[in-house]
């Protein structure tokens, strides 16, 4: 694992409105500007628009999917994981992330917020998780993924 | 299953005050009073106590512990479920039970919250888990208790 | 924990002719007279028979079920653990139990005794698993349930 | 997931002789020939040799560890998944995988060969596995890589 590359982590709601997914968009393609491995849900809506962004750019991206086909995964998955354990999944998206950036979402997302606080990774929220006591909020997707690969890259 | 017992879990902090445990075990108590089997995390702090006041009322306990061991079960656990999961076995916890009664708690606590809203169960909060959208506050032990099965009797 | 009682977990196929029901219920049958809590997969056939067996002696059953709904479990569990896992329940399953009782079964079955021996848990096959290296052979249901608690006894 | 790349799973021992060893990494190879993507179990021994072979030919590989820390992965892991689950974790990559080819190992590789078989994957074998029913034999790294890629092509 010498000289791998960072794994971020995008949560956030499975249907969302488009200017939420434009967020989403320019995050993914920040992360992997920055060489920087998409970690996801592998769904729709914030997932998507993450995974989208991040494959335009050229860049990696994970599907950890809750259900039992891969063919559950949005378009812009390279890699479907598929774990078959509902929400369960959710835990094994936050271990693999160094970092997570969240996106407005609702309780899977508020979920995977509490389980990443719990294993003490770095959560950078957009939009009103920025306000949840220990994530760090952020003002735009520039900002978010400076922060997330900020904490990962601290020696 | 027809005749089966109500499953009421109880989450909330591994460590916590004299005057929690105290709040914990009386729910305990209540729960095994109205004939329910009382899930939860299995380990100490509000866990230990709720198990520990439904053992002593005659009541049922199972634990769904994270780690790889059942002697990291409390004394008063009837049923050790030893999933080797870590933070996953909160998924478990919730699907397991019909109702969540929430004390105060941690970062882990707020995910087996979500988790449960995400499941549409119904959660009921002692503590500041009351003021959550979507968390029915109650006000004491009993008020707790009483809820809890009057959502899963509904007809 | 102390004073525990043995977890004996059975294992077999989902469907099953009347004769192999007829020995999973007395295998059942004896571990609930031995004071042991029966751990199975909660469905029918094989888990059914032998929790039949156990409950119908008084005895405490666990059916750690595959899916999201704790109405798949079969008449005869007493605590049933939802974990929406499908397959990844199997190795909660033998990790549950002290000792494992196999019964005729399938690839299901096949994989529950790979991930006991795995795990350097006492295995006892009734049937064909009996010939499987690492696998103690039983020539009936009494040799069975007589094994699997000496293991588990020892000292 | 259109245009999806093949998803082969490689099992076997997580300790081998260098002739395993260089059969796996032949084995990596030619999966990653094929545009495949190897999924393993991301430790040493087997997982690590066909790790070497698909990443040293250019392909991507997959990691679906037990533990709870990426740096258990081996070298030549590109996406490391972080399951936390222990044995389960064998399941996710079983259920990840679209044919699984299984090299000389022990009761974690008959246990994912189990499931594979439960769960009507297509199972390659090289060496003992050959003969286990429902597995198809393969003579060497060639043949078991290209019946892996038959199986999956089938219309």
């Amino acid at each position: 694992m010498e000289g791998a590359k960072r794994r971020i982590g995008v949560i956030g709601a499975g249907i969302c409105p488009p200017e939420i997914a434009d967020i989403a968009r320019h995050v993914g393609e920040l992360i992997a500007g920055r060489g920087g491995i998409l970690y996801c849900g592998g769904l729709g809506g914030v997932m998507e628009a993450a995974a989208r962004g991040a494959s335009e750019a050229g860049g990696l991206t994970v599907g950890i999917l809750p259900g039992s086909k891969a063919s559950d995964a949005n378009s812009f998955i390279t890699v479907p994981v598929v774990t078959g354990m509902g929400h369960a999944r959710n835990v094994i998206l936050v271990r693999s992330s160094e970092a997570i950036i969240a996106l407005p979402g609702s309780h899977g997302t508020l979920s995977e917020i509490a389980i990443a606080l719990k294993m003490w990774k770095p959560v950078v929220g957009i939009g009103a998780w920025g306000d949840l006591p220990g994530v760090h909020g952020a003002k735009d997707p520039e900002d978010a993924v400076e922060q997330a690969f900020s904490f990962v890259n601290r020696p």
